[in-house]
């Protein structure tokens, strides 16, 4: 079957491993996450590099968001030549060959970066007025993630007072992530954890617009603080990534106060087939590490209760299945990911379903794009 | 700078994330493994699941390879067209679809499978059959991994029966792998459980004889067992992938009595740089989850003693290093990979390096390829 006789045909039919994408759950979950943000004058920026997909950033622009995130500048590179003209790249650009390529990005878009260090804020004017354009810069600052940024308070002020005064760039605002919050479980403590970072960075925007900037933007957030942030009306925008998809990891965190609620569903799974199936306790499917990201731990097997997968190799995974279950080399089963972001960036493509059958075959446009 | 610019560029001018590949050193382990291996009558058939190059595989064929290993048809195909005549897929084929393009493929090229199952091996017979063509049949043996593969002796003599006397098949031998003894540290200890692993094929393979079976090849090993099995000479042909590269998991293991001698030297780096430097228990790079493999621990950092690298998500990483290290944003640092193969099937290209200079970008071109 080539590529193109795939479409029309039934999930039973897709060659394995494969990245199965929902189209109706992947459509509900942009939807939900619109709402959340609707009405609250809080505009969403949803990063991309979960997806990689400007067809899927297309989706979310037009369910409402304000732009996209992206993570390096080749992610953005993809981006633009895919439409997105709005686009903010969260990592500090540091080599001067990736400030060209940002630079002629700001020319063919609203280009925006983050920026922590002076030489590099410098760099950047340099380059931006050089060519005659400008570019949007974001101060990043260190809400307790420790990785990134300039500490809250006088030194993210400092930083933004140099920016405003430099040529070619223009002071949007500042950004404050903290990823590790993002799965912390229980609810309560999400939020109060949310708050504190909040708190810095709000403390910061206030020092800087006392020193006379105007601090638009405050941007940061992910998919477990999308709610609550929304709440707390702090940011001005959010930059969730895997609501798209979501994944094992995200489905355990408590999304309402009674712990149960879950606002997104599993929009990505990995499509496997058994290979070898010797005895009960030796069932062999052709997904392992190559198909399959393990650095947040196991997918989960879906469709079959109680049923467990456990990594065997590059290429092999093995199932442990409840006794009795019905399964036999060529049977194909469906993993929920442990991580969407990581898992996405192994393949090359999405064979997008509805309701059983293939609907289309999207590229992961931006596969592989770390630079 | 463009693709074709960076020929002739110094290390220095390579954009980050990068796959770097030092081509002496790879020429020196596809030498040593075959020194290792000549005169001994054991043939060397190479896996190409860790570089997914027909570039690389000619270049150990031209070393007195015999043929290649392929984990699954898709980079057997890769292999095929990249003009590479002679290749075993080392992963039971059972889906129709599969099988189909696994015929077509030994239509092509000299094209040998493994099987464990007998309605599998029926069904590669009446595909074979059907096609007017003949495919070489290796029976997978459970040699203690219990993965893939049947009991050892008389149940896998059953295969073999079966396979004999099927048409479109003809029986080669039988394989035995087993990943786990491969990165067993201690020597003696590794390669009494060699011995104990082919001795199980070995007894496979008498039971097999003593039935009137010519059981040419007995295939399997790793890079960890190479030099062992070699000694042994139980098996008729060996299967090591990781030696053209290494890694941080196999360097630890010993290669010789002493505990010391490492056979095979570090040919990929992930060459990353520096995008954040707030502090100097702040040193963030480019490279994360997306750049490297972390299935079996962490990159090792090269030319700075005492520095190590975790991971912090999907696009950075962090150093931490010896007080008074000079280090800056856009400081560019090498990493070894924990394990190669999963770390090259991050990246669409290797930039081949010599002595410090680009000689040659060359795609992965089976990156991805699981199916």
């Amino acid at each position: 079957m080539t590529e193109s006789q795939l479409i029309g045909a039934s999930k039973e039919d897709i060659d394995t491993p494969a990245l199965l994408l929902d189209l109706d759950i992947l459509d509900g979950n942009i939807a939900r996450m619109a709402a959340l943000a609707a009405d609250t004058g809080i505009a969403l920026r949803p990063h991309v590099k979960t997806h990689k997909s400007p067809l899927i950033a297309h989706r979310q622009l037009a369910a409402g968001a304000a732009g996209v995130c992206c993570a390096k500048v080749s992610e953005a590179e993809v981006m633009v030549a895919g439409g997105i003209l709005d686009v903010l790249v969260t990592t500090p650009v540091v080599a001067p060959e990736k400030i060209r390529r940002l630079i002629s990005l700001a020319r063919q878009a609203t280009v925006g970066v983050v920026a922590d260090d002076l030489r590099n804020v410098r760099n950047l004017s340099e380059a931006a007025r050089a060519e005659k354009t400008t570019l949007d810069l974001l101060v990043e600052i260190d809400v307790g993630q420790h990785r990134c940024g300039v500490a809250p308070g006088p030194a993210a002020a400092d930083l933004a007072d140099e920016i405003a005064r430099l040529p070619g760039l223009r002071l949007r605002g500042f950004q404050g992530y903290h990823g590790a919050l993002q799965q912390v479980v229980d609810l309560d403590r999400r939020s109060a954890d949310i708050r504190q970072a909040l708190d810095l960075l709000l403390e910061s925007a206030n020092v800087a617009r006392r020193r006379g900037h105007a601090i638009e933007v405050l941007t940061g957030g992910g998919t477990g603080s999308s709610a609550t942030d929304i709440g707390f009306h702090g940011l001005t925008e959010l930059q969730p990534g895997s609501y798209v998809f979501m994944d094992c990891n995200y489905s355990r965190i408590h999304w309402g106060p009674d712990g149960a609620l879950v606002l997104f569903g599993n929009a990505i799974s990995i499509w496997t087939s058994v290979v070898s199936c010797t005895s009960a306790d030796r069932i062999v499917v052709d997904a392992g590490w190559k198909s399959a990201s393990c650095d947040s731990g196991v997918p989960i097997l879906k469709a079959i209760d109680g049923a467990t997968f456990s990594f065997a190799g590059d290429e092999h995974g093995k199932l442990s299945v409840p006794e009795g279950t019905r399964i036999a080399a060529g049977d194909k089963v469906e993993l929920v990911p442990s991580h969407c972001d990581t898992t996405v960036n192994l393949y090359d493509r999405y064979v997008c379903v509805r309701n059983g059958k293939v609907e289309a075959l999207w590229p992961v446009a931006a596969r592989g794009k770390t630079q």
